[in-house]
């Protein structure tokens, strides 16, 4: 049997590293961009590099597998376009970016009666994740997920994926990954803020050090805060906007439609937008978080 | 030399597993407790039991070294004026429970004139921590935190505890830490209650398990979530009703007075308060782990 063959579609800092990840496991990685520059980057790094769906498609071969790594909603629908007309039955599409659970679903039953197959796949654990193990929550037919699971457990931290329903499922619960995410930055982001007011002129760095040994609080994000605190204490090289949020607004549609008061994300989106007239210690913090897990910009480009 | 010796007064259940953890560790212990029995436990598990606080302070000899494991509020107030007639220039009370920190300023002060020293020590780990390693921020002096850093560092997880300021730090850290909690656990608590609701029937624990390897939201917490919903997947035994809130209000008073809107705080707070009246999936959840880490009640006794 030969190397184990896939394609990757967008070459965004996700994009990349999933591919890199791939790269370093002995996979023919075939990759697109849209604009070209990326595609010779990743040349460069390893992968087979195309510049057209078609060559894209029939470097291939048969039992295509995709994965697409683009922003949500209508890039995702025009990719799937280009793609289309290279593609043939049993083919497996993989949505990894953070698509609405319902545009999944249309996309999955679209592509099921062309006999093309459609996983949407949640993908957590920001940029180190994409390149060295991340978490993932994978939606469709089951028996495709079965076919393919040495992907994911190949791109997944050991025992950190896992099918977890029909199409949609995979997406919706990294929508709700992400709702949780802005609502803890948020309380991290105040709650450090209100440290760094107080008279007592706290080291911070220290006091996330200690709650990184043995707190209740102690999470992955109080490890970034850290790191951060420990290279840049002030906190500069932010404008302190905390930007993106669809994912975060996706996640509350979604809780107001089953009856939960996703309250503290609700709050969360609030103070994002807050951020683009008000900064603080928390909305910087908050903004260096993010690029920090994944590449977010912290300035106005 | 002899063994390290130590004195603990409040045999609830943090102050239990501490005394557990000390035994373990070599110290000759010596435990008072408001009422006998949970002395009398604790004498046949190894400690030495005193049961009024004349024996207590003969049995810990000079330079005494005594951490407080009591509520908050009056009752440390009312220790301290019990034991004082039997302590002697040089001793060291930690107060090792929630105080607030001007309140710990206080008893500071006015042990300080009596030659007494005062350590406010913030504990955080739950019952596990206090066993086996906690996660220690400590206040007062920094020559007494010296003095008996031996003790931190045995009570503590490892690089788990330090010296954060003058007298009423470490509480004040503790406070925040605490808001901090409050506020994660209603985002856990209202993420996971949408993921309950789902037409697509999720499997709760395994979700848990997916996020636990990998994920950006992971931390303790959600490691605590996974246990849970294994041995517990249907949240029974619990009324559902978020208990305690005390500490939480302390460290919103904090954040007011310091002009920073700890509004994820604020929100927890009012969900706590309407859980008396209205139970959720979330505010199962939510009790639920505040019983699996802090052993508080999740049911009216």
């Amino acid at each position: 049997m030969g190397k184990k063959r896939v394609g990757i579609v967008g070459l965004g800092k996700m994009g990349k590293n999933m591919a890199l990840n791939l790269i370093s496991k002995k996979y023919h990685v075939t990759v697109y961009n849209r604009s070209p520059e990326s595609t010779r980057e990743m040349a460069r790094k390893g992968a087979i590099g195309k510049y057209s769906f078609e060559e894209f498609a029939d470097s291939l071969g048969n039992r295509k597998i995709i994965i697409l790594m683009v922003t949500a909603g209508k890039p995702v629908d025009d990719i799937i376009a280009g793609l289309f007309p290279f593609l043939s039955e049993g083919d497996i599409i993989i949505d990894g970016g953070n698509s609405f659970y319902e545009d999944s679903s249309r996309r999955y039953e679209v592509l099921k009666e062309e006999g093309i197959n459609f996983i949407d796949l949640g993908v957590s654990g920001g940029l180190e994740g994409a390149k060295n193990g991340a978490s993932l929550t994978i939606g469709g037919d089951k028996n495709i997920f079965k076919k393919i699971e040495f992907l994911f457990r190949d791109l997944a931290e050991k025992n950190g994926y896992g099918y977890v329903g029909n199409s949609g499922a995979g997406h919706f619960v990294k929508l709700i990954h992400n709702g949780i995410e802005y609502a803890i930055l948020e309380a991290y982001g105040e709650g450090f803020e209100v440290l760094s007011k107080s008279e007592y002129k706290f080291n911070l760095k220290e006091i996330a050090k200690i709650w990184n040994n043995g707190s209740i609080i102690k999470s992955n994000l109080t490890e970034l805060i850290e790191k951060i605190l420990n290279k840049n204490p002030e906190l500069k090289n932010t404008d302190g906007i905390i930007r993106g949020g669809e994912s975060g607004k996706l996640a509350h549609s979604i809780a107001k439609k089953s009856g939960v008061e996703f309250d503290s994300l609700k709050l969360a989106l609030r103070k994002r937008k807050l951020s683009e007239k008000k900064q603080s210690f928390s909305t910087r913090l908050i903004s260096l978080l993010r690029e920090e897990f994944g590449g977010h910009a912290t300035k106005e480009k």
